[in-house]
């Protein structure tokens, strides 16, 4: 970057676009990883660094509009171009809501670190693995309009809803062993919940690839497999998950 | 509308597009009035229509979509007009996560009448109120491009965190007094959640909206008062919520 002064090439504007994105995208992760080892590691002051830098992420969604208007406004893209410029900027959206949901799991870390220790935390590291995986194979298909890329995470997204689901069943049943793990529990089952949903994210960026190619959605609806929105607890108390 | 062969005008597409918002926004309202219902009456059937009816929400915000790519191919929109268009589509990204939010309170309820009834199950339809007001009140202000009452919509979102927090400290309290009510209150946690994930999103369409207009972004951070992420669990087993 030479200067705000030198009139830069339309390819160069679509080039920065992406730059920004991807720069979102890679803050995006190292939040998601940190977050995950702030919790398991019982890190508060960690987690209260994770929780200022989203900050970060915020100003470069703000970045990415602002860049957009910009193309917009003084290139007058065509049909064609539109498609990935209003997709750069629908992906800094759901990249600052997966920022999002990293800060509160560093913000639930802080709380958990305080109540007793739960066994299954190691399962919250388990989970953000899959889902940094998934982050880092839409974001790669995003720079390299990789389509195939983006449907393999489209359809790996019910891994994720299942170890939530087990994890689920799971907490429940710690939480009617004994009541004194019940605070902890909840906020690991919404800890789990917000890597389920920047799971869902990650699924989000996949069709607006697609689309931006394409023009068309995916097919129908994506395979969902969280299902403990319709669980009906089978769990006993002091007895194990059925 | 007498066909699309008819050439509009650029203020006929324009109106079109909030139509089309406004319309999105309306069935937000219903879906969450209906869902909550549905939760408190224990009433499955009604449920499931709310899940089915979700997909006129997501086809809505594609014809938004549709329409903003046409309005910017075929326009060329001066800068001014620009921030009003994409606040649309941002409006509708909003509006469309709050129909999600809504349905899965929908599945919720369906699982929830299978459990064993929960007394606070009445603090929901009274947080669902103040969350539809808030929704009707935002989408009066994207209509009337109301600064003021955006701004009020943005400060009253404590009141939801307020009511959030006090039912999530009271379904901590039955988990402990009885195991058995350990799964309906996770879900009526998981529904509250929800409900407020939907103000947080009524008080993004207030930013968007001041922004359109500004060009400047609210000031600071919002108020943020969902501090039950960093709750430590005074709550005692058996006891009352501290």
């Amino acid at each position: 970057m030479t200067g705000d002064h030198i009139v830069q090439s339309y390819d160069e504007d679509l080039r920065h676009l992406t730059n920004l994105v991807l720069q979102m995208g890679g803050l995006v992760e190292t939040q998601v990883a940190a977050a995950t080892k702030a919790m398991t590691d019982r890190e508060s002051d960690v987690a209260r660094k994770i929780i200022a830098a989203d900050a970060v992420i915020d100003d470069l969604e703000a970045e990415v509009e602002k860049q957009v208007i910009k193309l917009l406004a003084l290139r007058q893209p065509m049909a064609i171009d539109l498609r990935g410029i209003l997709g750069a900027l629908r992906v800094a959206a759901e990249l600052e809501r997966m920022g999002d949901l990293a800060k509160n799991i560093a913000k639930r870390s802080i709380a958990l670190a305080q109540t007793r220790e739960i066994e299954t935390v190691w399962a919250i590291p388990s989970m953000a693995t899959m889902v940094m995986s998934m982050i880092k194979q839409v974001l790669d298909a995003y720079v390299e309009n990789d389509l195939a890329k983006a449907a393999h995470v489209w359809n790996i997204d019910h891994e994720v809803d299942e170890a939530y689901n087990g994890l689920f069943r799971q907490l429940l049943t710690y939480m009617m062993e004994d009541p004194r793990n019940i605070t902890a529990c909840t906020h690991l089952l919404f800890a789990a919940k917000n890597l389920e949903r920047i799971a869902d994210h990650a699924t989000n960026v996949a069709e607006i690839i697609t689309f931006r190619q394409t023009g068309e959605r995916l097919p129908g609806d994506r395979p969902k497999a969280d299902t403990t929105a319709m669980f009906a607890g089978q769990v006993e108390p002091g007895g194990g998950a059925s």
